[in-house]
């Protein structure tokens, strides 16, 4: 079968040509464990961190060897678990890029492939979705009246997070993206009342003037001085979800991320440190409540799509480089074999 | 009568020599108002940044002319208030540096002198007191198992978290103040199980000696750099106050107050901003809770006192350099006349 994995270690933001795809055994099933047919096959920002070792201690895949990490959408073509049966549908998120993947029953997850598009499973309602979820409804608790900020808002995690937001009561939900396309994406299909493009000059000005009454919450997806932006606008009171450092995973030097403690007293804020594995035991909570609202029309998205696993350092380089276009999923295998 | 006051602009951390005792008209009782003949005034660090104008955006007194802000109790001597009768006894944050202070009635809090010694309502029942309990009960909500480490925990803020953090229930409360007398205050008359010495050699080690288990809530009184000293021994999901960066009132340059986002979420931190002003509203709840604890012997405080306004200078210098001990209050006046 297909492996991805790495030629060589890595110490710089990954691109197309530190990957290679090779030939490697297709792996046996543990005891205990599931066997998945890889379907769909998710790229993520925290990747490019992890290749470098930089990713909350966890580990780097051995050069040519070990399958690069990702999230993965298959289905279960052998089992020695009595809570898996052939045919069932699963997303692991240690899945890695290779067709098949054998792992314990337990880290994976059942999900049943009529409520969605599969491949929703890597992104709306997947990780990003999740985390989004988890920052609105369980750690800033939006509701009616609030106003939202939040940026990378074209991004799989953004763009939920405004829409959740909507849904929850949200009054007024802004976002901020890199360029005229995105902050299209963002206010036309995802509904967000104003999107501010950071790539053009007088952003700052706009971005107040989207705000005229401050902001009640804000969602940090990208660095510590944009979590102070957003602070700058934020009225008395106001929570803060620390989520995402993107900007951080591949400055040369070790950052500090500095966020002003003087400000965050001065306006009262709250702020949550939120990490996505905590939310991890109440993913089919989460998936049973915005499943609907993708049936309804109410939760968009977006994704950029790559056929076959040889086309996925291609697609990892642009999502790195912020060029994707919506959620970045590579397909590795048809749905129906 | 008498009134405390600036020699000249400071823009240093004030001394004794910056201030004038100056005789100045009693003053009139506004339409609405009252006329407190003061008998206690309340030094707080907090003053020495105001007199700056660096505080919250505070002006400064006018030098000669303007009293020195400072709380003040005393009884009531004239009124045109409905609120306020002859012979009450008031509190108020705006009194300063003057043996009678005219205000209008919706800026004092009437007192019961009967339900601690007087002096009490400058510091434990007073503005440092109200911060201690807002931030244990209504921002971390402190509770049983919880493990709480406070710094300047000599003062009348860092001393009034760790009781009352005890009394709340916490399973362990660990202080961290300035010399050995300090220490034995906070361990002896505070009953904290640890203090530690910033000033000794090895202090950072034997900080986590006293905290085997980590910390699950921080109250932070001194500095951007202890709160992140705090968050490397903060478990998982632990609630941290940030309350006062006493350390850079008198910093020569604007300072950032760094903490470092990453810290934050990796420990999936909760941080609340607290401004003691929030809480105004609810000073007599937290009397009334907090006064039975007086009486019983559960909350003790020390005060460092000084008798008559003309030894306000000094007592407010030993106060800029940390070497009061406990509450620092100055008694302008005897109770009885």
């Amino acid at each position: 079968m297909q492996l991805g994995t790495l030629k060589h270690a890595v110490d710089h933001k990954p691109v197309a040509s530190d990957f290679a795809i090779i030939e490697a055994d297709r792996p046996v099933c543990p005891e205990g464990g599931i066997v998945i047919r890889v379907v769909h096959l998710s790229l993520d920002p925290y990747v490019g961190s992890r290749l470098r070792g930089r990713h909350m201690g966890e580990p780097a895949p051995e050069p040519m060897k070990g399958a690069i990490p990702g999230a993965i959408i298959g289905q279960v073509v052998e089992s020695r678990s009595p809570n898996f049966a052939e045919g069932d549908w699963a997303h692991a998120m240690e899945g890695g890029w290779q067709e098949f993947v054998a792992i314990a029953a337990s880290e994976a997850r059942k999900i049943d492939p009529n409520v969605a598009p599969l491949a929703a499973h890597a992104g709306v309602l997947g990780m990003p979705g999740l985390t989004a979820w988890s920052g609105i409804t369980q750690l800033a608790k939006v509701g009616p009246s609030d106003t939202v900020l939040v940026d990378a808002a074209a991004g799989p995690v953004g763009g939920t997070v405004g829409q959740i937001a909507r849904i929850k009561g949200a009054d007024r939900v802004v976002g901020i993206a890199g360029g005229a396309e995105k902050c299209s994406l963002v206010t036309d299909t995802y509904g967000f009342d104003a999107c501010i493009d950071y790539k053009s000059d007088g952003w700052r000005d706009r971005l107040a003037e989207a705000l005229p009454d401050g902001l009640s919450v804000f969602f940090e997806n990208v660095s510590a001085d944009m979590a102070m932006l957003a602070l700058t606008h934020a009225q008395t009171y106001a929570r803060g979800v620390l989520c995402g450092l993107v900007d951080a995973y591949h400055t040369e030097t070790q950052s500090q991320h500095p966020l002003n403690a003087g400000l965050i007293i001065g306006k009262r804020a709250q702020l949550f440190g939120l990490v996505v594995y905590d939310f991890y035991p109440r993913w089919d909570e989460y998936v049973a409540e915005a499943a609907p609202w993708i049936a309804s029309g109410q939760l968009k998205f977006a994704e950029d799509r790559a056929d076959g696993l040889e086309n996925a350092p291609a697609l990892f380089e642009r999502l790195m480089n912020g060029k994707n276009k919506g959620k970045a999923v590579v397909t590795v295998a048809p749905e129906q074999v």
